[in-house]
């Protein structure tokens, strides 16, 4: 605000003095050239020279500017500097919370206002547990699945015993390619192989390695827009989309509204309608971003989806991003269909250069804390980018070597697969089961680690308002940290999400029985 | 360019049409009020109708700005847009090589120019092997360390074979704190104050842990500076800090060049003209980074100059970061002084929120595979910062498992800094020996894992160009891959920086003779 006043009252203080200057220059010129010429002389010569005073401020207001636009000034300018003030007068300005200044930043960028991260930090402060702290927050917001860890647990204990053959510090303690050895691509390879039903192949070249999956999105924002530039993404969304696109790629996100109408799934005409909106208020569209199985709601993408999003990506000629971390997560009787899949079948029709897969182990083999992500880019250029910057966010080598031995385990990673899904599909019936018992009901959904629970009828007001007030009872009364649907930026209020993978089956009657809690509070006070 | 440009031909193209029209209304106005009245307002108001069209002219270009400045126009721009160009058209516009548009940063960061890389792309493509690659390239561009590998890879089997001591996945599999366990920064901030000699502790709270130093870097660059602002550096310098601190960050480096004169050692009026240099060109230094000891001259900042440094960024209300990534690998007799020891001592007088170090286990624990950089800040806002940041560069749970049981291991830990520190030294000294015998001196250094070598006597051209030729020579008929000092922005031509803790003592006649070859060539030639 400061800095489009500031140049105005500038200039208006100034013309006075300037114009009067050109006077003195401008009337005796007028008294020699008379007639009609004199007066267009008269004209013209002081909208020149107010037309280089005004080049003129501008070149010294660039140079002085507060704050700076991207680009530093020009080291040529010649005008001269303002008064330099003595650093310690910069103590209480603006960025500067403590006298020594920061970023923007720094002073910007917040996650503490999202019920998602304020409701991760106090289940963590206070955390369930049955003997230790049996009245601790459950933690119910957070899509770890701990429903098959013995199985990890019990062959990294076969591994580690497995002396000269488990972790030598060969190949491991120097520099490695930072952006994934090829033994944990190709393993890699062969797992999305099989964790896509053996529908589709994964070439290890298409493939840079990340710290998790999270930079592998920030990363693709990075390669694919431009700070100011956007991605539309279907809502509700998952939460921490919000935190890799725009801190630092400083990319925005333009919600596409889906409703419960339509089992939250994304209508064609409101992608349509946001884009040309976007558009119109000047924004540049770069992409579209989706989860696929989505989070927060669990369905799916149809393959005719899948069709839609690419020709509308060629049209446009913006880029589709599909989160797929939980393409092997799924319970339900639909068979989940990767872009890649489409890509492979119908190689010679689509344009596959705008299309980037985000793939990761946090969810599908439940191994959040070993960082491993994965950008699938069938774009040289996004992926040479993507090489460098991955310097930033690189697997350590240790952890390459571990992951490359679980995962050429195929007998291991069979059982675990067949384990982990029949425990989920279990978990996830009982559980939707008991909360249709209490009265809340659940969207329809088949993959994913959550359920999208409606509880539209236990909030009042019904708002956003309404909602945020059901999740602090959770938190308080029911002891129960799940994530309100404003979290997730769902244009209906009284929609949560609930990860059911970090509690067992003998442990659903105590959530149910604390819900239940929320409930009859919510009924006695209507 | 073409930005600046456009503007000024648009409005000198306009201005013609644009002062007829206003002469359509002055003339009869003049015509009306006479005398000097008349002539004053036949002045006034061709200007102002000018600022205002020139106000108009702005406020549409804004709008419709090729390259849009890092905030995305207004949505409540009350100007037209321009007719909308078919998606298809932009097929062959700047920043689509290939048809499908990628972000600025894609289409413009590049290491490949700088022989820095180059040369280790070269090395890694053709390395050398004693028996299966006797002619390949010898790498000694890259400071990594395997002089006491064979220490760790000891500790390691005996880590393996400990069972369930070991690598168990109770509390690594899950989510984890991601700017680091507790554990590891306990057992780091032990180590850290191990190494630097016992003479300052380290606090965990001020810890934040990142998957490498790279990223550490890359950080505090997003904490300390906005896009456009810029860092002092002394020169020679690492060639990374030109990746960590401008690709992402934007944030300029400006070199503060040092000499051979001094030995490379930083002069405090080089430094402050610098300062006002880049402050007359308007440009916004928000700290200074330094390496200590430095890479790549091997030189320690004293006491005094720490001092000097402190003051200096007190002064000038900026930050001082410090790289003490080397602090533990040093093998001359002077004693290494951390800026956090004189911090300790001096903590009444120093305003700490501006220091920062930098340091991680890559260079002195010889684990640049492992990934594991540290972030150590006084300055609370900053901490909070870097620990969301670090989410996108967290260190993966199994190698913080690994880590932290390697540093608790007192004896071993000790072992390992004494025998290291021998074998560096004796390397070093037979090298630099060797080195003088064929006439080629190095400056005088005491830590870091490289010399910094005079080869001005063999370049012809005495510039940028003749080294280069000369670090061309050292590929193609040496065989070996050093750094040119222009790629550390030496002021000098003709030093070169040669890591001598990848080659054991056995190898150093081989290296030796292949230098050889080349002064013989350039000797001939001359």
């Amino acid at each position: 605000m400061t800095r489009t006043r500031e140049p105005e009252s500038k200039s208006k203080t100034s013309s006075p003095s300037s114009s009067s200057t050109g006077m003195k220059l401008i009337v005796p010129l007028q008294g020699v050239v008379q007639g009609r010429g004199g007066i267009l002389l008269g004209s013209l010569i002081p909208c020149a020279l107010f037309y280089f005073f005004q080049l003129y401020l501008k070149k010294r207001r660039r140079s002085n500017d507060k704050h700076p636009s991207s680009n530093p000034p020009s080291p040529s300018s010649s005008f001269p500097e303002l008064p330099r003030t003595p650093s310690r007068s910069n103590l209480s300005s603006r960025g500067s919370l403590t006298g020594v200044r920061l970023s923007r930043l720094a002073t910007t960028i917040s996650d503490d206002d999202s019920a998602y991260y304020v409701g991760l930090n106090r289940a963590s402060r206070d955390p369930y547990h049955k003997l230790t702290n049996p009245d601790g927050i459950i933690q119910l917001g957070l899509s770890d699945n701990t429903l098959s860890l013995d199985l990890i647990g019990d062959w990294m204990r076969k591994w580690g015993s497995g002396g000269d053959d488990g972790l030598s510090i060969n190949g491991i303690a120097t520099y490695q390619a930072f952006d994934g050895v090829d033994e944990l691509k190709l393993a890699l390879s062969d797992f999305m192989h099989q964790v896509m039903g053996g529908s589709v192949h994964f070439d290890t070249s298409n493939m840079v390695l990340t710290a998790g999956a999270t930079p592998a999105i920030e990363i693709l924002s990075f390669c694919l827009a431009d700070h100011g530039n956007a991605f539309l993404v279907p809502t509700p969304y998952y939460p921490g989309f919000d935190r890799d696109v725009k801190w630092r790629p400083g990319v925005d996100l333009i919600p596409v509204h889906c409703r419960s109408a339509d089992n939250f799934n994304l209508s064609m005409t409101a992608l349509e309608q946001a884009y040309s909106q976007a558009r119109k208020r000047g924004v540049k569209v770069r992409g579209i971003l989706v989860s696929n199985p989505s989070n927060p709601v669990g369905n799916m993408l149809t393959q005719d989806m899948l069709y839609n999003l690419i020709d509308f990506a060629e049209d446009k000629n913006i880029h589709l991003i599909v989160d797929e971390v939980f393409a092997g997560s799924t319970y339900g009787s639909e068979k989940f269909v990767s872009v890649a899949e489409i890509l492979e079948s119908d190689s010679e029709y689509i344009d596959n250069r705008r299309i980037h897969i985000i793939y990761g182990l946090s969810k599908d083999l439940a191994l959040a804390g070993f960082r491993v992500g994965v950008i699938y880019s069938f774009n040289k250029n996004v992926l040479a980018t993507a090489r460098k910057l991955c310097r930033f966010s690189s697997i350590s080598a240790p952890t390459q070597r571990l992951v490359t031995s679980m995962l050429s385990d195929k007998k291991f990673i069979q059982d675990y697969f067949e384990t982990n899904r029949n425990r989920m599909r279990q978990v996830h019936h009982e559980f939707v089961d008991a909360l249709s018992k209490i009265g809340i009901k659940c969207a329809k959904s088949s993959g994913g680690m959550f359920c999208w629970a409606d509880m539209s009828g236990l909030i009042k007001p019904y708002s956003e308002k309404g909602e945020l007030e059901l999740w602090e009872k959770f938190m308080s009364i029911a002891k129960i940290n799940i994530t309100p649907g404003s979290a997730c930026h769902c244009i209906e209020p009284g929609w949560f999400r609930i990860c059911f993978t970090t509690m067992s089956l003998d442990e659903i009657p105590l959530v149910i029985e604390r819900i239940r809690r929320v409930v009859e509070v919510c009924k006695f006070s209507s």
